[in-house]
């Protein structure tokens, strides 16, 4: 795909949908439609105040309830899945026969194990979904919170499946690119969620565990950053995560694990006044997370093609 | 002390020492010597490197070695004590005899009960010492690193002792304001060191934990900012965070508890599936994180009196 296919879909037009319709606006703006064109955009939502104001400020070009989601789906070359998890791969299964041939499909999920394993039954042969997750995010919810700047900067997980087309993928990692991704990293979902149930599950986790062992909210007026760093995304979407939390439930038990035996260790050091190991183990790991930074700094930017 | 008071001294031209050096420098200049006159800053370090470029920056006007500590000390109108903990109170002990008669006296450790216990050993009743704490920092270390923008926004914690001068306690508090703090807040030592056991030290500890337990440096390709914003803090300084972690010892091994148990109720919910206790759980830390966020976002601002 590239230039000829220009229909782009939106099922469900909150934070996420809406900011990646915003970029696609962008994005075919930026190229004067010469390296995409997108035509037309296409939204779903069962909100008809969110259909409104999307149309209104020229965001999507048309809209469309629940009811009316084969119809759009017909039409479209592009379909992004913006829904919980749970919800996209409902969404889905009950939209097989409506995607049009050919069309790319992708979501947003940041649980991939339970999408890929039901694949068949999800999508047919003439379906690519391409299955990724866009490692950004606000604290803020829905459409009126959306804005195409989130991706800037971000990293983005790619899991090519057995069956995707190249040309869709290789199409599919320079869009991301040019939406504002710095980093793509390839992986199986398997691998992916048992990461990221450390490094996003467990750590919201860790920040209301926090949050809720704190006497009371008076105490920031204690805070000197670390406090407000660590809890910031304490602020999160209750139902959704509460299913990434479930979703990703075996993966993120084991993290869980791991770091209350390291937190214990560094318990047990305090409690001995074992002043040796606490400075031997603030060092090793100050030496780990500045070995983390300079990967954060130095993304795999030769991995953008620029075709 | 205001106008008539003039020269100042700081014990270890760190990170602290220098930013502190730097704000008295600026704060000076700022109101033409009208509000506080620094007629001279002294500076004691143990790297004569240090001082030679803080005199060469213009931060400074003398610099001293540890062996004229005391020559120091008897000239000046104002001390920060911009040392270690145990280092702060070891230097008070040394020289209380070397203090000039009505001086300010203040420090700039994290833990507070330490030093208010032995004070009739470390000053003398002609000597104020103003018991504070500068909620500021950064994960660089040293005078290079020192800029006296580390203090805007931030807390102040103030532990006003019985025999402090309520004129000098006035003096201070103004002076922390134009230095830039937005938040001065008045408690006791004890309560300072229960509350900052867990806004500080117990933060520190997770993130240490946190890194620790993550399995290599190359896991931040899978970081969405979370992971980063929660382990930032775990760049510290390796000896200086073990002797807080143990001066502090009880009330940290406290929070340390109450914050396993939070967890605790956290992942047992999830082992068991418990959907409508993570929701609720989650709903109500995000609302008791929303209302500490509205404290930190309308500092007492009307505490600041303009004297």
């Amino acid at each position: 795909m590239s230039r000829e296919k220009k229909i782009f879909g939106f099922a469900g037009l909150g934070l996420m949908g809406g900011s990646f319709a915003r970029a696609i606006r962008v994005v075919s703006g930026n190229t004067g439609g010469q390296w995409l064109r997108a035509d037309s955009i296409l939204a779903l939502d069962t909100n008809p105040r969110t259909l409104q104001s999307a149309l209104e400020s020229g965001i999507i070009d048309e809209g469309f309830p629940p009811e009316r989601a084969c119809e759009m789906l017909r039409r479209c070359d592009f379909v992004f899945i913006c829904l919980y998890p749970q919800d996209a791969i409902d969404f889905a299964r009950k939209h097989r026969e409506d995607f049009k041939t050919g069309a790319i499909v992708t979501d947003i999920s940041g649980v991939k194990t339970a999408i890929t394993s039901e694949f068949p039954a999800l999508f047919r042969p003439d379906v690519d979904f391409i299955c990724g997750h866009p490692m950004a995010g606000s604290e803020k919810e829905g459409f009126a919170a959306s804005d195409w700047n989130i991706f800037k900067g971000r990293n983005y997980i790619l899991m090519p499946l057995p069956a995707n087309q190249p040309e869709n993928v290789r199409f599919f990692k320079d869009l991301m690119w040019k939406i504002g991704f710095t980093r793509i990293t390839e992986t199986t979902a398997g691998e992916h969620d048992r990461k990221i149930a450390f490094t996003s599950q467990l750590c919201h986790v860790i920040a209301s565990a926090l949050v809720e062992s704190a006497e009371d909210a008076e105490i920031t007026a204690f805070g000197g950053g670390s406090f407000e760093d660590l809890t910031r995304i304490a602020m999160i979407n209750a139902p959704l995560w509460t299913e990434l939390f479930l979703a990703n439930k075996q993966n993120l038990l084991s993290h869980i694990a791991a770091f209350e035996t390291a937190l214990l260790k560094m318990k047990n050091y305090i409690e001995e006044d074992n002043e040796t190991a606490l400075v031997r183990t603030l060092e090793q790991v100050r030496e780990k997370r500045t070995a983390m930074m300079r990967r954060e700094s130095f993304p795999h930017q030769k991995e953008f093609s620029t075709k």
